[in-house]
């Protein structure tokens, strides 16, 4: 291994350039308007997959963005890994909150601020860099490694069932290997066990059919912000649970290991509050902060706006209102289904005076889990003791990774995460930012983990698990 | 009389292009970037004063937008009047449901459309035009005419009524006659006895220090959306009472004359929901629409915002959300006890887990009536009597007209509308527009106030009433 940690050492100012020239493309993929950026993305790192010495890197049309892929396969006894990233970010609003123009990456200290830069784009050249050191060095990597790439990841991979649908034997492995994902804590190795599903939906309440003067109709009719806001606020109960009817029905119990576990975890509220500048933890009774966010779910407005939001006043009864939900999903709930049930809650609550429309951007996965002995997850145990000197803790992922049910249902394959990515980089946030010494630590993890399962030996009863 | 109102027919093509001229000038006052094009509106208006032969005209600054005034007084034994108005308009959002440009004055039929054309640019203009149509014809007035006309109307005035209060000697008149303000139908004439009072205040509700992603983060801290629409939501209860405690302490009832009076007038609910495009009337229980409207108070949310409001979706939890309110008072209410009320309301409602804080913007101005048996009243009744051929109806205004409290505290005067705006000409709303004929109309009534005022007898016994 010290050749290839060598050569990942000797490359490292080399492949920092790469990764600023990577976060420069806005490939914002929920924004028709970067669309060329989102494909200028793709053809980024199917060149970059070329120069790492894969030899068929591979630019895929979708009848929305483009998948690329690359293989290197040329250890038929060993056993083979999917791996899984995304090229494409969120949207950098607000821009005003950003210290520095979010597609301009800019290093401050040991840390590269720029919009995608931690969600993926470092976490996802990692293993195309170990790939390059093991082939520059090798000619060869210990295991068969396949690469797919999505530029859809954020608005809800929408495509990629379809394209792995059609693509099964080209994409067949033993189980995917995600370098999305992010590790919990900087300082410590963490495994992640499970990921939350998502449900997205959009809603309108109208009113008058335009905007009015609040002076001259205010009073008689009722002001679509009102209705809105009574509409919002009828989706939880005043302690923080989920007042949809049904939202809890499907949902699994939390197992008292996985409490147990959880509980036994270095947190602190008060430490995490001073971390997020919050003035207090909120949120479903019965549970901890992160029983909360890992495992329990949750229905999020992310965006809700109507009316003059310019400078000053403007007396305005506006015509409508509009709002923007997620909610993240866990084991036993059926994204359709709970938009249908949140749709229905909205409409038993809308008030006299208004109607609501339901809107795009509807889209949803389902929560995943891996099985706790996946032989995945124990070479990644060994891989990170190799790097990190100590094992793992095993943690949930607030997040979702919507692929991971497709892979599962498609394919037959488990994910394991192995993103060096932490949670805490300010991701879908201003001011997203990655740890570089990270970039070395995951190429040694990465290189680590591929030596590992080389070795593994008990492969064949745990593949497809 | 035939003179003036042959002069202002023959050069009624001259004064719709000085119209056009003035919408142009995109004299928006809430917004510091059209500060220039305010000073600009200014000018213009005392350039127009001139033009008519009005030879004092002149602008004079404030700490904020100025003031432009002109007088002819040239009539010692007559009465005097002042004349308001204002030549700032509201901002000309959403610019995106304006079928042309706002600031582009368009024809179509015998509407002209164009941000501030209704309010309040062409029926200020008219007692402009009147003036120069008696000063040309006949060198004189019948009585004598004070103009006054801010640029701050359309953010409540901040300056004025320290003008006022530097200009006493010059201001004095009889009592003002307002070129603001507005008719109800345009098929009826009618007269404004009432107007409401404002109050403005914006506030922010704060969670943690910034965005942050709602998938890692959801579920365990309060998401300042959702705590927003339930704050906004304690402000009035489900049948549309404003919920605020002591909001309607001070309100006087209204009399059972005036009750009378509003239920004559011919208005019906599906008539105007027809007009608005709404689907239903909504409200303060055991009051009619026009009751609501008129003789009510409300609090209106007018504008709120948090989070992702572009396209696609956009998984943050925000760390902040944003609204603003006015609420329309009536007789008794004091403006600044009811922001002070609203405040506290909105502390008191204000959930675990978020701060409030209450930002700029706030403003006020209490309601304002005129005594039912005014002279400037009866003088009003005749003139438009004289346009219109049948008596005019009393009617309240939703709206405001902060200045008539100035008017009648320092000056000692009371206010008669005699604006020839319509109600329904999207006022503070896209597509303003105004009626070209009241053009016409409207100075022939200006005419004969004049002269009816002229005529009147019994002057001393009502002036200051």
């Amino acid at each position: 291994m010290e050749d290839v940690l060598a050569y990942l050492e000797q490359h490292s100012a080399r492949h920092l350039e790469e990764l600023r020239a990577f976060v420069r493309i806005p490939s914002v993929s929920t924004d028709p308007q970067h669309a060329p950026d989102v494909r200028r993305a793709a053809g980024w790192v199917a060149a970059r997959l070329g120069a790492a010495g894969l030899t068929d890197a591979r630019v895929h049309g979708t009848p929305g963005h483009p998948v690329v892929t690359a293989s290197w396969t040329g250890a038929p006894e060993a056993p083979t890994v999917l791996v899984y990233g995304h090229y494409d970010v969120q949207p950098p609003d607000p821009l005003d909150r950003w210290d520095t123009p979010p597609f301009e990456p800019t290093q401050r200290g040991g840390l590269l601020f720029g919009r995608g830069v931690s969600d993926d784009k470092a976490p996802l050249l990692i293993p195309i860099r170990v790939a390059e050191a093991f082939l520059q060095t090798r000619g060869a990597l210990p295991v068969n490694v396949k690469f797919l790439f999505e530029g859809e990841e954020e608005i809800g991979s929408p495509h990629l069932a379809a394209f792995v649908q059609a693509h099964v034997a080209q994409l067949q492995a033993d189980f995917v290997l995600s370098a999305d994902g992010g590790m919990w804590r900087a300082d410590l190795p963490t495994l992640t066990v499970s990921a939350r599903g998502l449900a997205a939906l959009e809603f309108t309440v109208r009113g008058p059919g335009q905007d009015l003067h609040s002076g001259r109709h205010g009073g008689g009719l009722h002001n679509p912000l009102h209705a809105l806001a009574r509409m919002i606020a009828s989706l939880h109960d005043a302690e923080g649970r989920v007042a949809v009817a049904g939202f809890y029905d499907d949902v699994l119990p939390l197992s008292p290991e996985v409490r147990a576990d959880t509980a036994a975890l270095p947190f602190r509220d008060e430490a995490y509050l001073r971390e997020v500048g919050a003035p207090g933890t909120f949120g479903e009774p019965g549970y901890s902060t992160l029983e909360r966010q890992w495992y329990r779910p949750t229905l999020e407005v992310n965006g809700l706006w109507g009316g003059y939001t310019g400078e000053g006043s403007k007396t305005v009864l506006p015509g409508e209102a509009r709002a923007k939900i997620t909610c993240r999903l866990v084991p036993g709930q059926d994204p359709a289904r709970v938009r249908e049930q949140i749709r229905a809650s909205l409409r038993r609550h809308t008030p006299p005076g208004v109607t609501v429309t339901f809107g795009d951007g509807e889209h949803g996965a389902p929560a995943y889990s891996i099985p706790p002995d996946h032989l995945g997850l124990r070479v990644a145990q060994e891989a990170l003791r190799a790097v990190y000197g100590r094992d793992p803790l095993r943690v949930g992922m607030g997040g979702s990774v919507p692929i991971c049910d497709t892979f599962r249902d498609v394919l037959g394959m488990d994910t394991v995460f192995l993103s060096f990515a932490v949670g805490d980089e300010n991701i879908h946030a201003p001011n997203e930012f990655f740890r570089l010494a990270r970039l070395q630590e995951g190429a040694h993890a990465w290189a680590a983990y591929f030596g590992a399962l080389a070795r593994s030996r008990d492969l064949a009863g745990q593949a497809g698990g």
